[in-house]
């Protein structure tokens, strides 16, 4: 395992069968897949993942099939986040059970926690829990948003190793970027796959691409791309990025990500479509709206 | 079991210990207080009640305790609001068991649901479970209001017995209290303590004040008031209802109403002040802050 | 004029001609059948008024024909809210020239104010102007909320005589109204024409309801059956009400409301339907809606 | 003039009196202050400019002193962002007379517009005024975010000859930027000065950044840097940038950036610190926070 994560950690999609099963046939193809492109490691049960709309059951099954399938290949990151932190340190114990690298946390969902407690929430969690910590800023989803200072300040509890910042703001981003530069031991994601190229630019370690779990080479060249600095071939893959893209605005719901990305991949005959109830998955006329943007993708 | 539940049914706070375990001494205390005031129910693991920040061991004991130590005597509802509709159906099983009246369920808090979602999710969900279930709009926490369309309709649906407002918004309830006037197997309840007497008085059957942790007495007499349409005593009990919300603006957190319950509790010896973590409980500078408003209140 | 405004005081809408200029004749039609139905004052240029989008030249020319057109029968309330406060002033002087009894004031909004400037805007507003100030909330506008303790705070500087409350919070407006019980130099009115009924009947002295643009004596038989707490009548005035307000929500624009009200006057030949540029009024398929819900309504 | 407008183009501060006129003497100083910084245009009237709280005979003067001190040394752009189209118009039209390069507008700010109106609005403004006009973004105050979709529509329309984006989205920027590439006369400017870096690497024009106004040779480093792709030395002001960047965030102020950059400039002696009534300047204790960042801060 490596001292310090970097490149795309793609947020693993939950196959899911007609009656609410994880569908175990498409999730070893999905993993064969998102891996045969050359990512760095996996993120289950993160938002994209569903994680918190899966319930106990089916979060724990998720965790024990992916590490057996995955068996060591990459490391990988479990989300924990829910609403009671009993819950969360439940999770974190089986994904150390299974053999998981690390786990990943938003703040508790339901009610907003306060500063100085979204302080305290994640240096007693990181106590509880049996794997080391990232922090997850996704404030749509958690109505709080995770400030610079507060990432910074965290960056310095041991057992915290992490941050993936799904904010979408840059100019946050950058303030973290520069207070932790030169942290050998603290990994920083970009969540948004728009803006993966000019994060690893100015120093952020990777990105949790959603877009990965469709065409992980894509994600992983613009890591290389921008590693190395190659600004003409980050220009060329942004935009390959943007053609992807048009698969997460088909139907304007707050899950319309998750709904593309699985609804394309049934198309391609990877996995099945099923939501977690009781979300819908795409229908027909949405369905030849995701067909029409794949036509304009290469064939992986 | 009254055919259509009317009247105050406060949200029970949850007593916990410094360790985080239900004070069940302190629960018997709190749950007999409450009662003494004449109120007609009780709805425990609300937002009041810390609901979805228990985590499933502790909701699962407060639904046991609580049901053993009422013992018949009003009708209990059951907070089983889950990010996951699994998780939900589990709660709903458990409140059946220990002879729970019914179920209250917000929408699923991480993810928001589309609109034809939202109509489908409870309508699978009161299939799924063993109880009556009530409608709970909380778009504060859950970050979707439940339009009153969107009531009306769901009010059609076989085992969907009530509606909990807690949106604030009177034009919204007026709405739906014209739609279903006369309605005499569905129960509209108010959120706000603010305006259980105009709700009352359009036509509303109740509300689920928290204010009534503390002073049961004045929230049934609020709702006495509004039904006999004694609009004097009602602007007194108004005034007196603003006299004690005092306690809910102490510390300026998103869980600033919990916290001045708990901490006023706790002063009255009544229960225990903790909250689930991480949450603080009100330390001396606040905790003075609520000894100040409860000085101007009445002793119970 | 009266010591103390009280009563339905309509947000007048403001008819204007299809190349922008007013129209007179329109406005003048529009004025006598809202005078004919009993209104106790006037407010022009308010939000319903389109005052901001009118422009200088538009709002002054509004100012004096109305006040010729009225000719003291009723006090006129004259919106003066501007992004610059000495725009406003200069309102205000226009107001006062032309015979207003009062000028309306929303915070500037553009750049927020903080808290601190809010009070500050206010007492300069009010020693700069030649008329006494109402204090306008109106966050949907404004993008600040005036806090009760603020209106509280400013109901004691001289020259501020009132206040209009279009936030919908009814927790908000009960705390004013009780702070500023038996004031009998000071007006508190409430904004959305859905809470007339119980702001009136807890306390404030009258509404600003949109509506009474259609039909002023609805409006006035609700404020009157608040006076006298006569709640049968109430609800069914509550009622007709609700079933005018179909107009406000057609096509789904933050302009709805004008515009629902523009094209009402429109089809009952009183006035013209056109907004200021670019709003564009109700075409075909709307008008149709609006005709059905006219239907429904008793011909004045 | 040239065709296009590219590079930085500061959002010039309204330098004040205390008793609220064109400091003309603190004018003329900041704006050879910036020019001497190598800038590309000026943009006044905007955000940062208070233009909109400054009030009509303001703006007027406003424009009149800045384009004679310029002389056109470089193109001016004039904020033109009104609540009413018809005052927009009439600054446009005094712009002209002074020898603007171009009118920049965000949509009126006072009721949002519908989709369908702003596309309206741009197209009827455009043909009104006597300038070519730029598209301001700018969500945070006008409540109405300008969609890619609706910018990329609108670039097409003759006489729109630019894009300001003020909302710090990437993703969307990116966006407008792939849409738009290979477009030699239509500008693409960013507005929060974070971005400027990667919003020029990716194929922006330039940025309308507000520290110019303290250290225009910054930004113009910045500019060069990225539009020859040099990524250390990207990455080395980037750092500069966030270090005087703190000045923005004393006193939590929706216009602590103003107010900061007022500030600055005052403590280093080059226009006065007031502004538009009833903004409050930086009193002590605040001006001792500025201090004491601007004494991490090259002198200039």
């Amino acid at each position: 395992m490596p001292e310090k994560l970097k490149g795309i950690v793609p947020p693993v999609i939950t196959p899911l069968t007609r009656d609410g099963r994880i569908d175990c046939r498409g999730l070893k193809k999905l993993l064969e897949h998102i891996l045969a492109g050359g990512v760095h490691g996996l993120f289950i049960l993160g938002t994209t993942g569903e994680g918190p709309v899966l319930g106990y059951e089916l979060q724990k099954k998720m965790i024990g099939e992916t590490c057996a399938i995955v068996g060591g290949r990459v490391p990988i990151l479990a989300g924990i986040s829910a609403a009671a932190m009993n819950d969360s340190v439940k999770l974190a114990e089986i994904a150390r059970e299974n053999g998981a690298f690390g786990a990943v946390a938003a703040p508790p969902y339901y009610f907003s926690l306060g500063e100085p407690e979204l302080i305290d929430y994640y240096e007693t969690l990181v106590r509880k829990i049996p794997l080391p910590l990232f922090l997850y800023n996704m404030p749509a989803m958690t109505k709080v948003c995770l400030k610079p200072s507060t990432v910074i300040r965290l960056a310095g509890v041991p057992g915290i190793i992490g941050y993936k910042d799904s904010s979408g703001s840059m100019p946050d981003l950058h303030e973290v970027l520069l207070a932790l530069r030169g942290r050998d031991d603290f990994s920083i994601f970009v969540g948004p796959e728009e803006l993966l190229g000019e994060a690893v630019l100015f120093g952020a370690d990777g990105g949790v691409s959603g877009g990965a779990n469709l065409n992980p080479c894509l994600f992983v060249s613009m890591y290389e791309a921008a590693a190395r600095g190659d600004i003409p071939e980050m220009r060329r893959l942004q935009e390959q990025i943007y053609r992807q893209r048009k698969l997460y605005f088909i139907g304007h719901y707050p899950s319309s990500i998750v709904k593309g990305i699985k609804c394309s991949l049934s198309l391609r005959n990877i996995c099945s479509e099923y939501l977690a109830e009781p979300f819908h998955f795409f229908e027909e006329k949405e369905r030849n709206e995701v067909r029409k943007v794949l036509e304009t993708l290469p064939i992986l």
